[in-house]
């Protein structure tokens, strides 16, 4: 089974935003076995869909059309659709009546435009999108499926994940792939791969290895092609026990979790729970946790300590520490992190401060360098970073680092 | 003039990295006036490629190629090009020298696969990549023109910069795009339609509107096509100065910029200190206000005040208000923001505490319920929002409203 993703809008076409939409989409196909035959990006022109999709489907057996689905003027891609597979708009009253819904929850009167976007192409299969107003559209035709989503990517993920992969999973019988993904902190990309380069050689032919750097983190990739699923994987499995005896520390995962979720988790086993004292991060630490749902389980709170007054007066670290050896010091991440676990009366403080960039570098502490310290009932560690010059690439690796400490912290008691 | 733009390889097709040469290049283009009428992703196939660049002629004037010249086997588009214009390989010389070089600096050896890179099609014409190997090639072939060049983003950026866009600049004499982005916050998508309908039934024919929304922020395009720059550049203000009319509250700035930013700016124009305490945004305010370089100048910390525990001990929040009104209270998140404008000694003080979701949500407080609180040197104001039911969508609203809540204070000082 082929596919093939049509995205519509100008947006993409006049370099306003890059499309993630289609390699998240393609990496999902993927994961079921399905080839993505072509990535297309088209504008709102009527006539331009139409080839678009004519040509696709000379390709591939199903269409993934994402954008031009909104209120407004310029989305016309359901009458496009419309008058493609001739024929008509017809209203759709759960899709109305969570429209309705959708604006009284929110205290407002709903429009004719958001009335209108319950009218649906009466051929199509409606697939609800609870997180917008915008529903989904499934099409057959002669053979072919075409599906037509929002391009907003919340709204795209939700009815890939609910609607549109398992239905597509159940009618691709044929040729498998099984993938599964490790993620790894700690080891840079290179050194990695020369870690892990006996291990790939040695790989049987029909599974790839395939290398996903982002910053602070690297997932692994291990693909399996053949047709038995169980044997697949049966033999990624296999492969992955290997690979966690050559990097033990560095694997914290597998599948989408992150490394809030797994400090978390570990923390809530033991009843425990965190605090933490954020400089150079400035909240990112704070807003990862929180990002976990249920994190209040085991995070009590924390402290943005920006200026070295809020460093005193809110988290006790010493004004003759500061003047001696400066913010970004050892003496000083320690005192933040001992300082907010004791503050917030929780068994684990982490604290951060380093010169993210772009100024503020000095031949001693140049941009990049960070101070990590995790604080925990035994004792307190602290270590010195020395990342690149990318402000925002500085605070996201720093981030990831604190907590990735933590992680082993509390892994090895 | 119109151009399409095409990738080669499988790696954008797998969903492994997100393609984001394309949207740089089609900014640029448009720059320079000429439209992107198509972008296309395909395999390393040949008849894909072949395929792919036939229907792009049909559409387009110019099509630019990237990817697929790496000297490894999975590399065929410059086999591809050689056989598409009927024409043969040779060396060209000054590449062959040049690759020679670019290995001895680095003390290397030059392999026969190095080697081949230097032969190019007979028929095209070299653009020189001094930052790789594989040189671009410009073809031209009754009346279009194809450009191949790496796929390697700085390569690439720097082939189209040196050759391929002032080449193109000269060639293309008519037709002109201007494009203005104005950055909206506070009005849904279905409201402004409707508040902007007038003005936008009576924008002149070439001139086009685009609504691009995000959570919490709607950025409206503006895209004049035309001849002469000046004049294109002139009507888009007019049009814009009439926007500013209609939503003078709701436009918070133009083009890239962040409402952190804007915030910032005011409170900097003033001399002015922010703190924030934050409960169900979890950190994120601080996370985008720090996100600015130089936000220390206007920033001094912020508490994430998770627990109720720290919402008393660290902001002084009344426990008689915990227990009387619940955490997601206006009473509560008044005394937050008062809080931690008193505790950090700042003009200003921003609070938030809403239920963030999944969990906790009751039918007095439901998922989606956020208190936020602005606390300023005369007044404190707080509202309450309804956001959705999606956890991160409504920590990202909650964490713009609130800094434009600040914003709009300051702006009506």
């Amino acid at each position: 089974m082929k596919a093939e993703i049509v995205t519509i809008g100008d947006e993409i076409l006049i370099g306003q935003i890059v499309d993630t939409n289609s390699a998240w989409m393609a990496g999902e196909l993927n994961a079921i076995g399905i080839q993505v035959a072509q990535i297309t990006s088209v504008s709102d022109n009527p006539e331009h869909l139409v080839e678009a999709i004519t040509n696709a489907r000379n390709r591939a057996d199903v269409i993934l059309m994402t954008g031009g689905l909104g209120p407004t003027k310029d989305d016309r891609t359901k009458n496009v659709l419309t008058s493609y597979f001739h024929s008509k708009l017809v209203t759709h009253v759960p899709t109305l009546e969570h429209i309705t819904g959708f604006f009284k929850a929110r205290g407002l009167d709903i429009t004719s435009l958001n009335e209108e976007q319950a009218l649906v192409p009466e051929c199509c299969t409606v697939l609800s999108n609870p997180a917008g107003t915008a529903p989904g559209m499934w099409f057959e035709d002669d053979e072919k499926i075409f599906v037509s989503m929002p391009g907003v990517p919340f709204e795209m993920k939700q009815l890939m994940t609910d609607h549109v992969l398992p239905r597509l999973k159940k009618m691709n019988t044929v040729g498998r792939i099984v993938h599964k993904t490790i993620q790894t902190i700690g080891i840079p990309e290179s050194f990695l791969a020369k870690t892990l380069e006996e291990w790939e050689d040695a790989l049987p032919e029909h599974i790839h290895l395939a290398y996903l750097p982002s910053p602070g983190l690297i997932r692994l990739r291990l693909s399996a092609f053949g047709t038995e699923e169980q044997l697949l994987k049966k033999e990624v499995e296999e492969q992955t026990g290997k690979l966690e005896n050559i990097i033990p520390d560095a694997i914290f995962g597998y599948g989408d979790v992150t490394i809030s979720q797994v400090t978390g988790g570990l923390l809530e086993n033991i009843n425990s729970m965190v605090a933490v004292a954020e400089s150079c991060t400035g909240g990112m630490i704070a807003r990862e946790i929180t990002s976990v749902p249920g994190s209040s389980q085991w995070f009590k709170g924390g402290v943005v300590a920006y200026s070295n007054e809020i460093k005193e007066n809110l988290l006790g670290v010493s004004h003759q520490s500061l003047l001696d050896f400066g913010a970004v010091s050892e003496q000083v991440v320690r005192q933040m992190a001992e300082g907010v676990r004791d503050v917030m009366r929780t068994e684990y403080g982490i604290a951060t401060s380093g010169v993210a960039g772009p100024d503020g570098g000095t031949p001693e502490k140049p941009v990049g360098m960070v101070w990590i310290a995790v604080a925990g009932p035994k004792k307190t560690i602290a270590n010195v970073y020395y990342f690149a010059n990318n402000r925002e690439r500085n605070i996201i690796r720093a981030t990831l680092t604190a907590l990735d400490m933590l992680r082993l912290m509390l892994k090895k008691q």
